[in-house]
């Protein structure tokens, strides 16, 4: 089933000096990548070598005109050494999606696929197994190729490298809704996981943190009156027992963790609804004692509650409720992810 | 005046390699670069090396979150062998108000100019005399801080690489006004010379191209019905003796070809209006003929003739005029660039 990669094995692991049971997260990088490069129009043949620099001209247009995308997955290793992957091909599809709007040559599916299972096997040592801890996977794609003129690269590269990691967030994430800034414009790139979507939320996040928050809710650019995202994640808000999220669009991410979420949801019998969201209205479930949970969606931090929230200079706390189902849905669905419960959904998927 | 730089010189230079009487743009490299890196909390003693790969890490967070800002400059030489820059100090003031908004630290005027100077002594000889021909300067700075968390980082690299370049545009420019695609935000990045900003417009312009026409002319995201810029560039609309370009805003870059070209047109009684400008007003100019002119205006080229646009199906051209303001704009601004007039305004900068 796997097309043969080729292997290039480090002669110097770094594994033991990583301490497993203090983890952050994405700052300690396994052995090895997986590598490939577009050239000559068309992609190369993908090889696993030992995590190393990269090496490129000065005029190469990643560090230029920001022509990069990439995604975030995680691997999991069960109680029986089992290597789990959550909706793999999801994230290849959406490589792809992101990549065609920023003018990237896409990715054949099973360069994705048995390259990333080749670098697990050869780096499964790397895959933690503690509770909270998974291997953070980090495919990207960025204009390798050089030039000054403003037009896309004749050359790309493919890589994906990993990472053990723990928690993306620690403590309480307290939020404020954004009233000037704003992360994504109609018609333009919102929706691709695209490397300078990132990059512009910086100052504003970094405003907000000065102000005694921990990240931004986005809202749209045109009126500020509707919630978009939560930082880099997609955000739900349940009102009384109503779990609600903005619908995806050109500016929104379609999130994985986020439609999993809506899926495993309706499963339970919790009622969602998907669509437009007024600041005005939460405020308001805030204000009516309505508001029960806000939370972060996305593959880093799976599911991160909101303590509380800033808006126009008044802040509002979020009830503390014994189970919310934030804690609930985090818990299922880690425990599909980890192999701990079954899998109705045909999400995970065992590559050893 | 100018501090200290340290030259280490290139033992190999390339120059004998190229054919400075057909150069196209941005594509070969001179011997030597500027590179300064920011650690530990400050910009180190920024110095002159030979132009050659740099060697990243595969978590440097230009590769991941898109956090990088840039500028164009342009050097020439005058007849007599003079050195000659201009309005340098705008793109100074500019670079930094772009890394205040991509959350990268500014770089000391100083560290610019001085690093600039010396690179541009030692370089002296790729500085191209033929007519049209100039030594194109691109400044950058981006994140070499590895980490996948999507924060700002620790690290940045800021490099002044230069390309001895020929026009930037050859042949007839034919626009096509965008009614779904979007280049900024309200609140978003749009006028900051960052990376991200030109990756997603490549999508939508090979879509332009397609279709038969050079580059896009973008329209406010929200209603698509003002003109903002083109391309890469600001724009200029002429109907009748009027000249019309829209007003700088967090959409909008504030080009220095385009504020020198506003200042240069009314200093010769050219009347200049800067205002939001719809698209309805120049088709309704095209079709009653009192649109004379469109054209673009940037660094790189400089003032760029629009010869027709495309919008919602229909095509439109503009006349051909023997004396257009584009062509008597751009002689006056590139004759004071090159020091074949006097420069009244001060925005010429002899460095040598």
């Amino acid at each position: 089933m796997i097309n043969e990669i080729e292997v290039i094995k480090t002669k110097n692991s770094k594994i033991n000096e990583v301490d497993f049971s203090n983890l952050k997260f994405g700052s300690v990088f396994s052995d090895h990548m997986l590598e490939c490069d577009f050239k000559d129009g068309k992609w190369q043949a993908p090889k696993v070598v030992p995590y190393a620099p990269i090496s490129l001209d000065p005029a190469a247009k990643i560090f230029h005109y920001g022509q990069s995308v990439f995604e975030g997955m995680k691997a999991y290793k069960d109680a029986d050494g089992n290597v789990l992957l959550f909706r793999p091909i999801d994230n290849v599809k959406r490589l792809n999606i992101s990549s065609k709007r920023l003018a990237i040559p896409e990715i054949p599916e099973n360069y994705f696929m048995d390259g990333l299972k080749t670098l697990l096997e050869v780096d499964e040592a790397w895959i933690p197994t503690q509770d909270g801890s998974s291997l953070y996977i980090r495919p990207f794609v960025f204009a390798s190729g050089a030039g000054f003129h403003a037009s896309p690269a004749n050359e790309y590269k493919f890589i994906i490298a990993t990472a053990p990691s723990g928690a993306y967030f620690s403590g309480e994430v307290r939020v404020l809704i954004e009233e000037k800034y704003s992360r994504s414009a109609n018609g333009g790139v919102g929706y691709a996981k695209a490397g300078g979507n990132y990059a512009g939320q910086f100052y504003p996040t970094q405003l907000a943190i000065e102000k005694g928050y921990q990240q931004v809710i986005w809202t749209d650019d045109n009126t500020h009156e509707y919630i978009e995202e939560a930082g880099a994640m997609n955000i739900f808000v349940r009102i009384n027992d109503t779990l609600i999220t903005g619908p995806t669009s050109d500016r929104i991410l379609d999130g994985i963790t986020r439609k999993s979420i809506i899926e495993l949801a309706e499963s339970e019998n919790i009622n969602v609804e998907v669509r437009p969201l007024k600041v005005a209205e939460v405020v308001e479930a805030a204000k009516n004692g309505s508001l029960k949970e806000m939370f972060g969606a996305g593959t880093a931090a799976v599911i991160s509650p909101i303590s509380g929230f800033g808006y126009k200079g008044d802040d509002f706390e979020l009830p503390k409720l014994e189970d919310t189902y934030a804690s609930f849905l985090k818990k299922r669905i880690t425990d599909i992810q980890t192999n701990k419960v079954e899998d109705p959904f045909g999400w995970r998927l065992q590559v050893k």
